[in-house]
């Protein structure tokens, strides 16, 4: 299990924690998952990368997440081994399956509910559990040289939890050749398929995921806090129910400080100052 | 506020009524917004847009609806000046905020909801509500000089009730970019995302828009009726009750007597004459 | 109507039985319209479909099924004869038309309820409730040739039931230009719409159609059951609701004998031997 308390203190400077590694700079967290050439989504990736979203919740030095993995493989899903290892428990795994599925979806979850935006880097194949988290994040860039694929098919182990994200990103004949033959797309494949915004040369992917985190973190944290959490939970309801609920939002939103700074900033034609409240 | 007698008046000719003007040809009905340079979405601008819709519901001479505008400018959102000016009151706006809002979302709804198919004509840039507006209609061409953004991150404001709309219409990462970096999508784009149907030259706006509006205008008023109102329906169905539903839609369809005057056209290789009932 | 019994003793040889005929090879079931020119909807041929599929669901020698069609026309939707046949019925067809829309939406439903995949292999139009046969698969291929709509419009009966397959395969002005105006798309525009996978020459469409059904025939029948059943399940669900359900369909899936099998193969690098169980 990653050490938690030697990530949090990485949060103010640059340290290798675990399998990840966090870095912070102008209000961007970057955490990298360390561990090729998987980066697997082991039970102690997983915990490392909780803890890291989780630290990063209430941090008002954090505004924007990047995350990102070192090597060739940006994430290859759960680490079989570790789950293979425990069919000789008592219970032929069943409980310790549990616990990773749990973890894992609570992960994906953290991601989407997060008050902060988070955008992946994605530089090489990201399968199974691995494209579930690129299609977790709010947006996502990848390298010319990337790969995306939900092969749990071949291995007679369905993709079931990584669809919940794959479908809710891409459509369902797209979803469903994916996840039916298991074979993988390419980049510009996965823009058009609306699982990743850009594609991008290797040598720029740095230069293009600091762009939209800059640009992202220049805006107020109360309002992209907001604007966030409206967007998941209107994408799951009614148009009435939608509109009655983001109507809400918005005078909320009016009654800020921040809304009030920003319109008054816009219409004096001057920059604003955003306090976040 | 629009003078909304004036307007009632216009259907049959074509006046000026305040912030918008309305002509009526060959069953179609264009609602152009005019008030340069910005078209914003005033409370006056609102009504009067609400008392054209409502007053086309039940007009047997309006078949399908354009919603056009004047200048440079489809609609540039909410009329930020008129906002701003009631923070002064004694609850600091927020009533005035609630009507807006509330008008707003009654506003896109009553697109959603109208018996008659509704088509947006975007020549320039539809930002915040006003991109809300375009999202709303069933269908939408634009110029090559159209551009679409949800710039309310910019000012403090997400534009949280325009993306109730917009994500209706375009996948979660495309949505997202636009709303978290406020940005600027061209009208090529906007095709590609789903946000618009057709992308013209300028100069033949008005006759491709017009092609789409005549050929909606031949069909039969009650089957373009009950189709428009079962598909925003079902949509907010699961597959089953989807299917239920529409079945009992269909069966419905097939007793009125354009179904069976249209099915019998078909048969005996003739034209239809439709009754609208 | 068809006669079932001879289509049941079809499916370990090759037999035309009424307006199909099926085929089964190396685990694939072919399942061909046969009723040219138009392969109409008739109830006789949705009663055939019913039962081709029926039969299908626990024969363990069906591993994935293909819908394909004879002559120039893949399926031209509804029987309008038929329908119109039974306007002299003392209830004025109503009765009629209540079984025909409750069987056809039955049909559509048992297709992606299926425990195999289904792929539609279209060469030539698909109109209304065919184009829905296609949107209802879970893939779908067609020749450059293919043409898809829904034209009910134009003869006073709105796509009501296609819609929902439709609406739920392409984004909403997509299918709403579709729906109002009653045009044709045509093969390349269906595949940017998400409506069919791929586009291939007509004398490539055996054969690609073909590498799927064996890419996906070669994989875990249990692992495909338990998959395609858990996505659109989880389509249908929630963000919160679709993990949980899928996390418990995913350990279920673990302790399955061929995820074991499946997962021991990868690791030992050999092909896995699947049982199904």
């Amino acid at each position: 299990m990653a050490d938690v308390v030697s990530i949090k203190r990485a949060v103010s400077g640059e340290v290798e924690a675990g399998p990840i590694v966090r870095s912070l700079e102008n209000g961007v967290l970057r955490i990298t998952m360390a561990n090729p050439p998987a980066n697997a989504l082991s039970l102690a990736m997983m915990e490392a990368l909780q803890a890291a979203f989780d630290a990063a919740r209430d941090d008002k030095a954090v505004r924007v997440i990047i995350l990102a993995a070192s090597g060739k493989v940006f994430c290859a899903g759960h680490d079989l081994k570790e789950l293979t290892g425990r069919r000789g428990d008592e219970d032929r795994g069943r409980a310790f399956f549990e616990v990773t599925m749990q973890r894992c979806s609570e992960l994906m979850q953290t991601i989407v509910r997060h008050p902060k935006p988070v955008i992946a880097a994605v530089d090489g194949l990201a399968t199974a559990a691995g494209l579930q988290l690129v299609a977790s994040c709010d947006l996502a860039v990848c390298t010319d040289q990337s790969g995306f694929c939900t092969p749990g098919v071949n291995i007679g182990l369905f993709c079931s939890t990584p669809m919940v994200a794959l479908s809710r990103n891409v459509s369902r004949k797209q979803a469903m050749e994916m996840l039916l033959t298991g074979e993988t797309i390419d980049a510009s494949t996965a823009r058009e398929f609306g699982l990743v915004n850009r594609v991008v040369p290797r040598e720029y992917l740095n230069q293009i995921v600091g762009k939209y985190a800059q640009t992202i973190a220049s805006k107020s944290p109360l309002t992209l806090k907001i604007g966030k959490e409206a967007f998941y939970q209107q994408a799951e309801m009614n148009l009435a129910d939608a509109y009655e609920h983001t109507a809400r939002v918005m005078v909320e939103n009016m009654m800020a400080k921040d809304a009030e700074e920003g319109i008054g900033a816009f219409i004096e034609k001057r920059a604003p100052e955003w306090t976040g409240e």
